[in-house]
């Protein structure tokens, strides 16, 4: 049973990253950087988004693409603060791949934005295996998960540009170790930028939303 | 695509099924109670596992079959208390099911033990869809993951008998609204058993131990 899990898992991934490709194409013509927006469930994906969105502010149009495998939760928080979302639901799906992000855009103009977020499933395995048409992809790791996880879910540091480490306002009450954190992840990912922040409280946020409006503005041009 | 897709899952889960069907004939014989312990990555399976043991104490002689994608992190820390563990590494998959368990037990004699725990791999999807050939299926959320986990991820709360609530110790620090979590969750599972704990301060350990005991000694007789 195992061969052939691997079989139809490459099949999967080859048609996937097809359609990524295509993906990507019409993203480069309208000049739209697209983030995968991927972590754990309760890592603080959304707390993230409505944060990176207020400080990125009005000169950056910015869409979210919302993927929950039920539900509208998350949703119903950025629509709550008028941010233009398109919701998926993966109906069991762990990830989110590149066909369901072409049936979400199917009725929703992406062409107008500058950034599009895909918030994908709460899950630290599946959702790195799998393009979704990006140029960008980020995790978010929160402190009390703990420092052993770049150790136990490698694929996700090594596929990621950035990690953003959530909840530092926690530091004080875990035994989260950032020395081994770090070093564990620049072991896995010497390029990786990691960013220290609290959602919560603000910190640390000005340096992850300012090296991201670089990337969007280098894609946007002047 | 998405066609394909749910034909090859339907196939998985059936030869799964019958896989844990098994097992689970083999686990009556020797009169051996499995729990398959679930949980999104970080929220405290291992600590739970080594806690519940030494609480356990030696009349219930325990082992543990440890799940992860690839590492020896969680087993390494229950080597070094004793505690009899054998590793399986998945190899990219997001979950353990029936036929790894049999490969784990290939050579690893379980009719000895009262008690077996299946450490799942992190994450709060996919393990709720594979039986493993377990009496017993137990989830733990953690107070930091936030108390609208259970309308994001339902099929984990309604596939679990138990659900342990683990870090109370950071409640001060959060938002946590156990009301509504309870709420929740008895929504989706009236007959779900949660029990508050914290790992690190002991709160609430022995109302958990003490239900588990009883769900031992009813399978291994007095």
């Amino acid at each position: 049973m195992a061969v052939k899990l691997v079989t139809i898992k490459e099949d999967i991934l080859k048609d996937n990253n097809e359609m990524s490709k295509m993906l990507r194409e019409k993203f480069s013509k309208s000049k739209t950087l697209v983030m995968n927006l991927m972590s754990s469930p309760g890592a603080g994906k959304t707390s993230t988004i409505l944060e990176t969105i207020k400080r990125l502010g009005d000169d950056i149009k910015t869409a979210v693409i919302e993927g929950d495998i039920t539900s509208t939760v998350d949703a119903d928080k950025l629509d709550a603060v008028g941010v233009p979302t398109v919701q998926i639901n993966t109906g069991g799906s762990c990830h989110i791949d590149s066909s369901m992000i072409e049936q979400a855009i199917e009725d929703f103009d992406t062409d107008p934005y500058d950034f599009i977020i895909v918030e994908n499933v709460g899950n630290l395995v599946c959702p790195a295996e799998f393009e979704v048409g990006e140029d960008l992809r980020v995790m978010i790791l929160s402190v009390p998960e703990g420092h052993d996880k770049p150790k136990k879910y490698p694929l996700m540091f090594t596929e990621t540009e950035a990690c953003i480490l959530n909840k530092t306002d926690l530091l004080p009450y875990t035994d989260f170790d950032m020395k081994e954190f770090t070093d564990t992840v620049m072991g896995l990912n010497r390029k990786s930028k990691i960013f220290p922040v609290s959602m919560k409280t603000g910190e640390g946020v000005d340096e992850w939303v300012e090296w991201l409006r670089k990337r969007i503005v280098e894609k946007t041009g002047p």
